[in-house]
């Protein structure tokens, strides 16, 4: 069946399957017999690997399956009643996941954003008014905080800012957040100075991305203590997110945290970002955000839209004005060099002088 | 790593990955580009396979990941207001979701069974009496119909049966929902007399199982008629359940309707199933339930559990009494003459003399 | 405006306003101005009156409106995850709810009754055999157990029956929830030997009931311990349930603990219904439950139904068989010696010998 | 018992019980038996009136509890799937709530406001916006509009934004929902030129309010035609919203909708906020919103606040700047102009030359 194979894919980072060491590890295994949900070899060596990288011999890992639903568990299993889970207004379970949230009973809370982040000093702020409100008693409370590393918008925060972050969540006894979809790109970013072991650190609950970073899809989801979260099982099946084959989360990420594979998997996409950023500014385009990560976002003349996406799939994200759009290019681990160079001559043509 | 090389295991049938044909599509596919959450070829073409086959042009197909997750949203999206669904006392929903229809705000309402089976005229006593109730304003109306095929303790509805079920649920208003978790191991049944076609007329909705049948996972939801569930995507988005990559979906479930690999998939562990009935009948255990499925439920006293259980896996169902257990073998298409074997001769040495 | 003048009303409890004291109390604070949301002082006079009633000097009292919502409430508030609540199969909220445990996530589990009670020995039978499934990670488990005093039949748990079942709760660590809509019913029985004080002692949570003994509307629960639930008022406000001018419930509750008002309040409905069912079983009406409370449950030929309605508004309850029906008549606090001849005239005029 | 007779309560319209004529029709009909859960005669004569006053002879109505409760109801039963609620970002059900919106699984979308009332125009943008977005299926889309007339700051929509809204609703396919918890002080306010009718005419579904407007408690929803809500009853009793005795709210409402007693409560209540608004303007505070009805809000030195707190209760809104706050005055149904005499005098004696 022909895939559009004209089209250059930089849409996003979910558009292959997986990284060729975590199929081969699916193939190697598939007529292995083992226990089901979760409850095989595969998966407890994967956790004892995701905890050690993570310096984490108290914590606990579990494996779901994507992103949107890792963030409506987690969340819906921290945030106590009443209360409302902090984020930036950007975030994803605050605008992309179609009140996932707020199916399960909860408000978000959206703080302002610079270029997808919140501050510590603005959940400070916005826990201190209302807490101080005269009506908090019919209001809902922060219970939570959400972040994601890299943001929505592919920046980073860095160690000093996680760090005061973390430290005025812990004041406040507001349980942190990290939602790490993309922290391949994260960890591979030079820019980056924030490690996992760091966020094991740092946060009460963070999940390492699989979907998006080399495997067909899974989220190990990591508690930084044992038995926050009663009936865990129970709760993760009740939420309809109990795999049957739940070794197919520990086989892929076992294979994930073998020979340093999570630690370089980002590297060809921050490499190739990297190039098509430079192109984008030397023909003169303007980037959107200062995003150090696998995502570019750029502002384009509409005009310029058409002819592009007849060659090139990209991730429409708003418009900017009358005549230009926000777009985005996106890299990953299945990003080539020779796809890239593509791109960028695609890049090159572009009429800009319109 | 070791995995428990020496057990047998006849557990249940999500023991194994995938049907070789179904692992190869995925290994071919890999690193093809697409578009994500389905909206791929291989779904379009997967889910014009599936429609063909159960004869149903108007019809919808959406690819979910797991049984839980797809009672669960199903039952959410059809249920009205203050009602709930007729089921068996022992169907997957009543028993074994961890509350997830509850969760969502639903009433499971269980009907007596026979050998796991529920009768149409349970259903019409049933909504008969609530609706003729001086207080049915304030009780929970009768909504939809839940049923599975094979049942949970392996049974068949005949045609004659889905029928019945079928009519008094369009005479009463009652949408009719089969889970077919399991469903190729009815179809390749010699007792079953009901095809997929038949599902596609007499249902409102049903699914065919693809995690207990050949799939890594997925399970694909037909809906009988286009457009029954407003916000479709949405709604699958907001309960956790789209799957990014979606087209692993498609491409699985294509793989699985191509060259009539669907129909065939369950022949041998109906073949395996039969061949351990009749060495557990020859050893003198009597049969539990007289399923002609890939599930075997036989009772055992409980001095053999032990021993047993040091060389095979097996389910363990219930207590019949204080001497006897109910325990479930289950064979799935993974399971091999050889395999077999090896269980008749674990039967054939078992001391059930004592 | 004519209401039905000629119409006996036996049909419920909630027939009437309040009782004379009750609507004097609302009407001499009518106009005083006070805070809003029973933080008020009327609130905290009954809350004090009512613990020190219950020998409860460190519970907790809060004020809801109705019985439904205040099951709801706390059984919404009480409930662990993946937890139901074991209650009788003909428990108020099992049955005529309309689905409201479930709407807020949370499934019933009903157990056998006998005349509407349950037993200590089948809460521990059932609880054993669920935390014994070997499936009991996938299951709902019991969480806390609630029963109504009187029942739904007008039956009453003796003292050592509620001791034996208040043990076996503590013993499995479920709250036992009492709910008490028709408390003083049973308080005023000569056969009850259970007392507030009983109830602030064995239960967790229980509710003296105001609806239906006295008051225009209004349910006290008692929390046995100060701090059972967090945002205790906030989560009133969020189901809906937080009165803006809570004072009204603490004049009544305030009026009701007066002058031994409460205690006495039930005694009228339990002489009445006394008289009543001793005339009903002189007309040779064969009594479908033994209830010493308001409530009394007979068979009743068909043919008499019509004819009875015509002169006794009485509630229908259910068939028997394809000739006869149980009923029930229910007196209360406003039931007069007077209307309750006018009754006993119709039953002796009733044709009981076709 | 002393209710602080000391203190002026100015701090909400909800601190006094009913309006003598509402008292005196609950004592006259406390002892008639009716019908329970609204099915008596005071409930249908209401409901005729109220539907005669809306001009509404197609419509249906309903008596709830209070505010939140009805807020909460109306939404949760008309909002369709992965829908949310528009509403001015001041709005009751987006701040005091307690998230009795999102408790039902449903998310708040907040609009800017001028003054707490958003526009015909942030509507169709936000619509558009969302509708456009290349995202949308992944997002929560406007399912329906809330607006409260006056608003939580006193403030009237006119005749002409009303239907400017109620078109682009209308042309959106958007059901318009108006909270008239107030509506009384809106009616009753010369600057206003929205009828009942006009509302009735303009909205999907509104509410009168009671509570806050003469009654002990209660609202009355309209929904402006028959059957927009399926299981209408027992939707309400599902959400704990169902009065025993129904007719409570019936009686109530009769009497408000007697001898013009609704059109003419609340103009007291107007007469003496602009008496009060006049001595504070004339006193050199500075009014922070321009509102014509029953609430008045300023801004105030702090170092007047403690002083004013011991003579007046009054409502702490929010933080102006670190010197200034706003506050609120509100007058009811029951304020006399001998209370609004001392509050002037109060005024006047404040030491506003600081």
């Amino acid at each position: 069946m022909s895939q559009n194979t004209d089209t250059l894919f930089f849409s996003s980072d979910y558009m292959e399957g997986a990284h060729p060491a975590v199929l081969d590890a699916l193939s190697r295994t598939n007529l292995v017999s083992t226990e089901g949900y979760g409850e095989d070899a595969y998966c407890r060596d994967a956790q004892r690997r995701i905890l050690e990288a993570c310096s984490l011999p108290d914590g606990e890992v579990r494996f779901l399956i994507g992103g949107t639903q890792t963030n409506q568990f987690v969340i819906d299993c921290l945030l106590p009643p009443c209360s409302g889970v902090l984020c930036p207004s950007s975030g994803h379970i605050a605008v992309h996941e179609a009140g996932a949230i707020e199916y399960c009973g909860h408000k978000t809370l959206p703080l302002p954003t610079v270029e997808g982040k919140i501050s510590a000093s603005s959940i400070r702020q916005y826990t201190n008014d209302a807490r101080a409100d005269a009506n908090w008693e019919h209001m809902v409370m922060p219970g939570m905080v959400y972040i994601s590393q890299p943001t929505e918008y592919g920046t980073l925060y860095s160690l000093e800012e996680l760090e005061e972050i973390s430290s005025v969540c812990r004041e406040y006894g507001l349980p942190l957040f990290v939602d790490g979809a993309r922290l391949a790109y994260a960890l591979a970013a030079p820019e980056n100075d924030v490690t996992l072991a760091d966020l094991g650190r740092l946060c009460d609950v963070f999940y390492i991305g699989g979907t998006k970073c080399g495997l067909l899809f899974g989220e190990a989801v990591i508690f930084t203590r044992r038995g926050m979260v009663p009936r865990l099982t129970g709760q993760i099946k009740q939420h309809g997110a109990l795999l049957a084959k739940g070794r197919l989360l520990g086989v892929q990420f076992q294979a994930l945290f073998t020979d340093h594979l999570y630690e370089q998997i980002g590297e060809t996409a921050i490499r190739c970002a990297a190039r098509i950023r430079e192109k984008l500014l030397a023909k003169g385009f303007e980037l959107s955000v200062n995003s150090p990560t696998n995502q570019i976002f750029f502002a384009i003349d509409n005009s310029l839209l058409d002819p592009l996406s007849g060659k090139v799939s990209y991730g429409f994200m708003e418009k900017i004005d009358d005549h230009r759009s926000m777009i985005r290019f996106c890299t990953s681990w299945s990003t080539t060099e020779e796809k890239t160079d593509a791109l960028l001559s695609v890049i090159d043509q572009m009429d800009t002088q319109r």
